[in-house]
């Protein structure tokens, strides 16, 4: 059985964004069940769970007598077993590969970077030009990204764990509009979004964290 | 042959950053002879370099009719057949990728983040404040790494493409003294940039910057 960890609670703004999203999205990809293990902070600060995450972080993923940290390791782990995530074909694997990387340390930081700068709400002068850069930089990955788009539907042909990470990264910048002024990153985001894998992933990121509030 | 990508010309401070260091050690680790190609903003700019690489980044490496892009993806590709690089044991293996996972998305945004803001050398006081929000998240990432090393002299047990990355994030912190007051992280880092393959790899870096320079 699979057990994926994630946190107990979260503040209200954070639930649809915690990294565990991503991992229950390639769950129901590939179709593996799985159950759930929440975590508090006393938990996260334990000697026991850091010789299972050294950051005290979440999501991790115990699979038999294994456990693996980061989303990213967990995705190529599951892809590893499973088609639905990782393609077979070498040269698609390959790519697959690539773009997973590319979501986490060439996209990711930049969009994070800018979400974690509106979500802080500082507006003073200095804060106003790191915002002009942050979201220059954002705009540029995001047409980079909107040209490598021009001949496919999904980052690596068919659709892999790359879009999970990927579309995951994009949704941080969901409610500014940015997706919008990109027409095939947009359209990209809500193809991949529309799937039920998605959806049902989603619906039980959020029932768990309202629970747990309730 | 492998070929590997890196840029024709660097400001002086980036030399022995520039990425195609990380690409550099794993080969050298490896044992793989590799020729250079140099490529300046023209080229970058290029549809045809974005073909290789979306973003117009380096590194890439060339492997006979296939290319990789992402540093973290190009060290996967030469780990796949270099047990230099990823351990063949599956548990240790699977530790290896977590811990490539690990530097790229778990430590790096926090080591670069505060780098870079250092080296724009902004201090007015919302900078002074960010500088030390940036400081201690990193101090955070510094001191759970120190724990995390105390009962192993590499990442995965053996030495693996997760400590290149890794190293080669904490070396961003070289001249801060950061890292001497993290023992064990400080001693990770001597270690590893002890090793012979590193230090050709830092000296052909710096030579082919250098050499373009001149």
């Amino acid at each position: 059985m699979l057990t994926l960890t994630t946190l107990r609670q979260v503040p209200p703004a954070f639930i649809g964004f915690v990294r565990d999203l991503r991992v229950r999205w390639a769950l129901e990809e590939a179709g593996l069940p799985y159950q759930v293990r929440q975590v508090g902070p006393e938990e996260q600060a334990s000697s026991a769970y850091r010789a299972e995450q050294p950051f005290g972080q979440i999501p991790v993923l115990r699979d038999g007598d294994s456990t693996v940290f980061e989303s990213g390791a967990i995705l190529l782990h599951l892809g590893q077993t499973s088609a639905h995530l990782l393609p077979a074909d070498p040269q698609a694997r390959s790519s697959a590969l690539q773009w997973m990387f590319a979501a986490l340390n060439s996209v990711e930081p930049h969009v994070a970077g800018l979400a974690q700068f509106r979500f802080a709400g500082a507006n003073g002068p200095e804060a106003q030009e790191r915002g002009a850069q942050l979201e220059k930089m954002a705009e540029r990955r995001l047409g980079e990204l909107d040209a490598a788009l021009h001949d496919r539907d999904y980052l690596a042909g068919e659709f892999s764990a790359a879009d999970i990470l990927m579309v995951c990264v994009l949704r941080l910048l969901g409610s500014s509009g940015m997706l919008a002024r990109h027409p095939r990153v947009h359209a990209y985001v809500e193809r991949c979004t529309a799937r039920p894998a998605f959806r049902k992933a989603l619906a039980d990121h959020r029932a768990s964290f309202e629970a747990a509030a309730a």
